[in-house]
């Protein structure tokens, strides 16, 4: 089923190369510097619910593929928004599933399962109807075990460290948990250089459009003691609470912006957020708060040192259908045309070049990795390229990305794999799959002789460990 | 002159497993759901004119690539706007296409003329000056025979069904007319079910910018018996007609909008319709209006049942020049960038979650595949990703349309396979070609052990036959 | 070091196709049309200075990435704006630079370096911190030799021709210095039919927003002896110093406009003139002051059949900080989305089909590869699709090029390769890269049985001498 050749090129000659560049990168620790893990998780460490609701429920990945074609959310129990009866028992979801596995013949989704099945569970099938039951009973059955809690797991996976993301308005209790927590080798579980720390991301305090935005900011000033009725207060509050989040472990700050837009006027953002809070800004306001919010976190990461990352581009929650039947998060967003080169001149003209800021560009938008993000990373000392996100997280994807963006930025201008997931299970797969398809295009230019071996060594380890370590900050 | 193994991958490990993939799709059926070959060829049977007015003189991938190095189109005997003379010999118009055929190395005209030559005709040589009366004097005894004639060819290709486009108020008689012919096997040459079916294109009745508007919906009127003169007659006359189509075998309409712009506002529609019945409608309103018809015709679509195609992105007739001096569709275009993400919102909205509404997008602007196509198609059951068209409809253009659209769309959110083509006798090489480059493109996969033999087997029959039979409505 | 099958595929049958048909190419001269190597270097032939101010401090390629990474230019011997202190000694930028030479592992900066350091120097190692004082002075020692002189390097490098740029403003006198010199085989250094000829780059006079534009205008009047208070006059000056670039051996213009924006309106451009002059220009009217001039400089190339090239789409001097400190060209600029279909249309409205008009298209924005340069340049008698320029001036860049400009516009609409460089010892090493692309990309197609070897070996040619030598005029 696992083929220990799986993503490598056909071509022997690179191949053999591509093997051995893997070998290097195989073993090393697991560095996630972004993702979505729920840090209670590892926290609770209770076991993992049934395979259904571990698997296929909270993935949009999957439900999204059989909800194109025709299965609705209802019928894979994604709870809907109003509360509406939704299908209840996992086997029945599980089958669902699996009579529809087909169509995710080739696909990074089905890629990771597959290793997941069994690299993690020891199931050498391949699931489909006839299997889905023997799938679904051995699943159980492994995780009704002590070894697949999640902290066991955690280890069992090799992970160095695992960053989850969180608002500021969210609480910060299950790292405190975990920063109590001794981890063996003079680490603790949580907290600074901990095994789980927090990612600052603050998109719904900064787009006063989205529902309950207002009593957000109510939040942000109960749990800081500040006065978030004024801007200076608010903005007061934000450092307050990033400080929290340092010592909760956080290197990173996250911005899911609709777009790449910034702009560097504090008193323009100081009105508008007046404005906002008196529930009398324009749809133009609430869409240029965003762009004004990024330049006062630059201005707060240069003081602090978080490095900044900004995923922009994705027209959340397009399906209205979706959305309004089953919420946020469920598949429903489709990327937009992204501009960086001038949406980003004005935080990159304040803080590009200072030597205390960092920021990782990523994009659903891949027209940019050439024109945009690679001269971009390779001309400003504080720019690095991020990995290919969402959909462009894939072997396909990542080729593109390598080849787009390497002319010009080289290796060291780019910031290393993220996983970005919140399906913990399947961490091992995807950093399995990123270190497969770099070494191959490592490989690819070995071949090609435009590398030596050794140069090509060098890289593959650094893309997998050393870059994203130092680039996010992890190395302390 | 045609190598078995044309188009497959150059790796021997790969090729293997792409000769043995194609192998199970080469004597498939040809489904073509859309076209542009006139439904008379096949009605009326007769004989086809000489070589060059049959591959050259109508086929504007041809005549647009000698004219990029000077050679004009009436030199090629493309017939003028204002009927000024142009080159009548057919043999001077071959020799001077043989003469330029260097132009098309590598290309895929070039591949489906070869194959063409070859396989429909058995000309096993080279076309190139030297050449040039050998092929014309063979070309010439072949198309004298009986065997080559349109229905004759029709049988030999194995075509299962093509579609037609004509307008609401083309003539659907030759439709009529096959649908009176026995074809064998219990079916029909044309009518529901036959061989030949129309698609309904509204384009001329929804464009009150073109020559001749105010007149096509004077012609609708009078087909319909329907009072066009208001909004609401309009479109009662276009449903009836699309009623019309139904019978002359439709399954599909098509739209060839110059954006993927829609809006869902009848009342914006109505208002522009009589301001432009009046020769009132501004520059605005002109643009506007196909965007408001689109909606509309996909309500009609919830209704009846047809599959939308959506073409937007060409700027038709770019060239004023050859506009001025030989009309439309000489090779004139040139695509603009297009956008779908925020562009079909509205008529997603209406109708993109109705379990009766399907619409299958194009585009010429590749940027979108990853970025937009791939995700809509992923995220919506009523949408699917189409075949690669006309720029991009060759083996570089097809394989980055997989390789874009696969991962996050999968295969069966592709529409597959569409010969979009007027040249009847290259249906075959088309096809050929499109089958090949899939072949190649899952070789690839199984190759690098993303996918097994088992499932590349399925759905390379699936793509090549069962998909397009099923999306387009084509099964019956 | 410089393997012999370097950039050729791994796959052992293409391979074999690709190192014959780069056989064929290997030791054709180097046609140069395009290039930014100064006229003086080569009328002056002086000793080149130490390694570090030839190879790193003028090239933006290199200091731009050792920027990218924390390294200021002035480490690196850059003369800042203001004449502030910057490191002056060879070695020590040298040694910073072989410290940081991994950065570009695997770019076309590192590939042209070692090719130089081998092929032209003699030097069979690897660059790094344990070799760069061998290198310096293995460097330094040859070139003090007579025969690393420029004229010596250039017989050498068996250039053909060689085109520098020049502003109207700048001075031709090391053109007529060199159009004095005899250059054996009946021809002369310079001068027409040349071996250094220059080419008109107006940017400087139609950017009435740049620094010293109405100091250029007079100088303008200066040199040509016409009165520049009016459009007319800027005009005719203009023209006539065309006639002085033609004696110079000019056979193109160069235009870098911002956008590719063109309109037709005299008049428009003649009102904004005067108000530029009088310091009252809009910032619009600065925008489009340029678009009109294009189609200027078009009209005069119909009359004087200078060859346009139109290099879009850099957004200059992005990096506020890079500009302010060090000044233009140092490696700030970031490319802009471009767009051609609309923008180009006034001008191929007014001369696209005239016979004697003929544009040459370059991109940053390789999104317009497949949507919008092939498509003009397979239906514009007059456009030709530039080489990938800059950014995209790479194997990686060149294949995507290749593979989505070929299969629509052919190999015979497309320019041929520029070297587009200021870094005159590393002219072979580019050419001998970009043949072996094209070689590669011919390669694949003859492997995949989609042309012949016979065809391939042609266009092999064809592309790396015969194009370029027709296209920009350089045939004579």
């Amino acid at each position: 089923m696992l083929h220990p050749d799986r993503l490598f090129p056909a071509d022997e000659r690179t191949r053999a190369i591509a093997r051995e560049l893997h070998r290097r990168t195989a073993d090393l620790p697991l560095v996630s510097p972004h993702g979505h893990v729920d840090a209670r998780l590892i926290a609770e460490n209770r076991p993992f619910p049934d395979p259904a609701r571990l698997f296929v429920v909270p993935d949009h990945y999957l439900t999204r593929m059989l909800y194109a074609q025709g299965v609705r959310p209802d019928e894979l129990g994604v709870p809907s928004a109003a509360g509406e009866p939704s299908e209840v028992d996992g086997r029945t979801i599980w089958r669902r599933f699996a009579e529809h596995y087909y169509l995710f013949r080739g696909t990074p989704s089905k890629l990771w399962l597959d290793h997941t099945f069994a690299e993690v569970f020891g199931i050498y099938k391949e699931l489909g109807p006839d299997t889905a039951d023997e799938f679904y009973d051995h699943l159980s059955a492994r995780l009704a075990e002590p070894a697949y809690r999640p902290r066991a797991l955690f280890d069992r996976f090799n992970i160095e460290v695992l960053a989850t993301t969180e608002s500021p308005v969210d609480s910060l209790e299950p790292h405190a948990a975990l920063a109590e927590l001794p981890a063996g080798g003079g680490r603790r579980w949580g907290g600074r250089g901990g095994k789980v720390v927090t990612t600052f991301r603050p998109d719904n305090l900064v787009e006063p459009g989205w529902p309950g935005w207002r009593e957000r900011v109510d939040a942000l000033a109960a749990i800081t003691g500040e006065d978030t009725a004024t801007f200076d207060g608010f903005l007061t509050a934000l450092r307050k609470r990033r400080r929290d989040f340092i010592a909760a472990g956080a290197t990173c700050t996250d911005h899911g912006n609709l777009t790449a837009r910034t702009e560097d006027d504090p008193k323009a953002a100081a009105e508008i957020y007046a404005r906002a809070l008196d529930g009398e800004a324009t749809e133009a306001e609430i869409l240029r708060f965003p762009a004004l919010m990024l330049v006062e976190f630059a201005r707060m990461s240069v003081d602090d040192g978080l490095v900044m990352q900004l995923h922009p581009g994705s027209n959340r929650n397009h399906n209205q259908w979706l959305y309004e039947g089953w919420g946020r998060d469920v598949g429903g967003d489709i990327p937009n045309t992204t501009e960086y080169t001038r949406d980003l001149k004005p935080l990159l003209d304040a803080f590009g070049n200072h030597p205390r800021f960092r920021i990782v560009l990523y994009t659903l938008d891949e027209t940019v990795f050439s024109r945009e993000i690679a001269p971009l990373a390779g001309g400003y000392a504080s720019v690095f390229a991020g990995a290919p996100w969402w959909f462009l997280d894939s072997p396909e994807g990542m080729r593109r990305f390598r080849e787009a963006v390497h002319e010009t930025a080289g290796f060291y201008n780019t910031a290393g794999f993220v996983d970005d997931t919140r399906a913990f299970c399947s961490i091992p797969a995807r950093h399995d799959l990123a270190r497969r398809v770099d070494a191959s295009y490592l490989a690819r230019l070995v071949a090609e002789h435009r590398m030596t071996d050794a140069e090509a060594a060098e890289v593959a380890v650094d893309l997998a460990y050393h870059l994203p370590r130092k680039i996010y900050g992890l190395e302390t």
